[in-house]
């Protein structure tokens, strides 16, 4: 009689090639196999699927799944999928280099932002020496992170030892050494008001969906130097309205944003994003998953799980994360 | 009898004010006289001087000098003074917040090369979206610093806590927690051997000047990602020859340079550092001497050694700092 391996299925974004993620994930499962969605010859087999932006409705048939996994930071994409099995455990990916990744791009932006080196570039493109622009010191300078979980509190901790004076809102209480913490809806106002560089690492929920709008920017603090928030987002383009960034730079609401995530990726051409003066964009590349790191997290929990133990960083579907 | 107070003179490069230097220096020290070197009525009074680029000789005749100030990072512009006077203390400030500001400027250009940030922005402006630059984690990374004072250790250890590979290098043994130091001449071949992102926070001493050249950039580790060693200068322009960086970035020996200061300054028109595509320029600006800081580190001193202490961080005639 031939025993089969337990399958785990990899699936992607339609036109992603899985062949990295499969060839990583064998090397660590010799007792799995591991294969794309597609390729899945018996549903009843699937244990555990690997997902990143996978299409909708393809996990509904299997019977015997124990865990999806997601291959990114964020769920988002996976809980928006109406027709994904009931009662299925959904774990976040937690890999520390992910967080150190994410907290490169944010310390870069904030302080390209805090040293005003547009500023810079621009006066070595017209050859000129000025060195008189008001520099203010760090500990002078309010960041406000939002969103505290692994992503949001490394950053925090990090901007706070460079000497930043940082806060933190988050959508229940936490405790960060050194960083006011401000918490809820109760909590968004006074944060926003103390805040002059926002970073936001939120998760994509029902609650934040398109939080990141003109009311928003206007309860930021005004007395930032030379003038103006800034706005830097790396969560989730749909907590963003880009209709009203833009709007906001070109009042002056905001002095300027770093966006690494938008509300379409590829960022369309017709974007009046990509050529505004106020704006710095990168690919949705803050952090990128590290193959063989999240690899090794995938591994790790499905052997302690098959040895009876709990799956790590499960999301709690009312919270969505 | 009238009883005239000690004066402090303040001399800075000519053509500065010094009116802001006088007023918060003199609301830190009552007792003594704070005033321009020129308005001086009597050389037998002037028992300090606190100095930024002044014209050389101009100290030779005060009598009754105590100490020496200098009002801004590196003492190499009063020891050029070849008629400073003899056995007089030259005094260093060791200004917290500039050496916080040094560390921002030393992170900001680190990670801009780091994270390929010149790309992103070409990027930008061509419209183009493409995540796929092979971002190496930081852990991967070797930063060098060479100058481990404390500027040095300072940029080393929070280099270190963003999670680079850091490495420092010093004229005399140094222990800095995380981070491999290299001493004197013997070990600076095995540290750039090791570099792939080199910063430069030296002293001018007669054994720096010129040491950033050709033959140091051709020892410096060539397997950076995305190929190529980076030079990051913000210790004085006279560590570099400019000839040599223009031909090391044309040829491909560097990959890219960040230069905060220059052999002339005001960098002239005519430099080709301006638009070198290589090129990242600031304008002497790193770490600017916050009035504030250094008028209280020079009163402090000035009263605790009118108490009998000590001065603090004199600086060794041989060692030039």
């Amino acid at each position: 009689m031939t025993v089969h391996k337990p399958i785990l299925a990899v699936a992607l974004a339609p036109g992603n090639d899985p062949t990295a993620w499969i060839e990583v994930l064998q090397d660590h499962l010799d007792g799995h196999a591991v294969m794309p969605l597609a390729d899945v010859p018996d549903p009843a087999r699937v244990r555990y699927v690997a997902a990143w932006k996978h299409e909708h409705g393809t996990f509904a048939d299997f019977p015997a799944l124990d865990a999806i996994f997601s291959l990114g930071a964020g769920v988002d994409h996976l809980l928006a999928d109406t027709r994904l099995p009931v009662g299925v455990p959904v774990v976040r990916v937690v890999d520390p280099d992910l967080t150190n990744r994410m907290s490169e791009w944010v310390m870069l932006h904030v302080l390209l932002h805090h040293r005003q080196h547009r500023l810079y570039d621009y006066q070595q493109f017209e050859k000129i020496w000025d060195d008189d622009a008001g520099q203010p010191a760090a500990r002078d300078v309010r960041v406000g992170v939002m969103g505290l979980g692994v992503l949001g509190r490394d950053a925090a901790g990090k901007l706070k030892s460079m000497g930043f004076d940082v806060a933190g809102w988050s959508r229940s209480p936490k405790n960060l050494a050194g960083v006011e913490a401000f918490a809820g809806s109760a909590g968004l106002g006074p944060f926003l008001a103390r805040t002059q560089i926002l970073v936001s690492l939120l998760p994509l929920t029902p609650d934040t969906r398109g939080i990141l709008d003109r009311s928003l920017f206007e309860q930021l603090a005004r007395d930032g130097h030379p003038g103006g928030p800034i706005l830097i987002n790396a969560g989730r383009g749909a907590l963003q309205n880009e209709a009203d960034i833009v709007a906001a730079l070109d009042d002056g609401t905001l002095r300027a944003a770093t966006l690494d995530v938008f509300e379409r990726e590829p960022l369309p051409e017709t974007s009046p994003l990509w050529h505004h003066p106020g704006v710095t964009i990168t690919p949705h590349n803050a952090a990128i998953s590290d193959v063989a790191a999240v690899a090794t997290f995938v591994a790790d929990a499905i052997e302690r799980f098959e040895d009876g133990g709990p799956l790590p960083h499960v999301v709690d579907p009312d919270r969505h994360y």
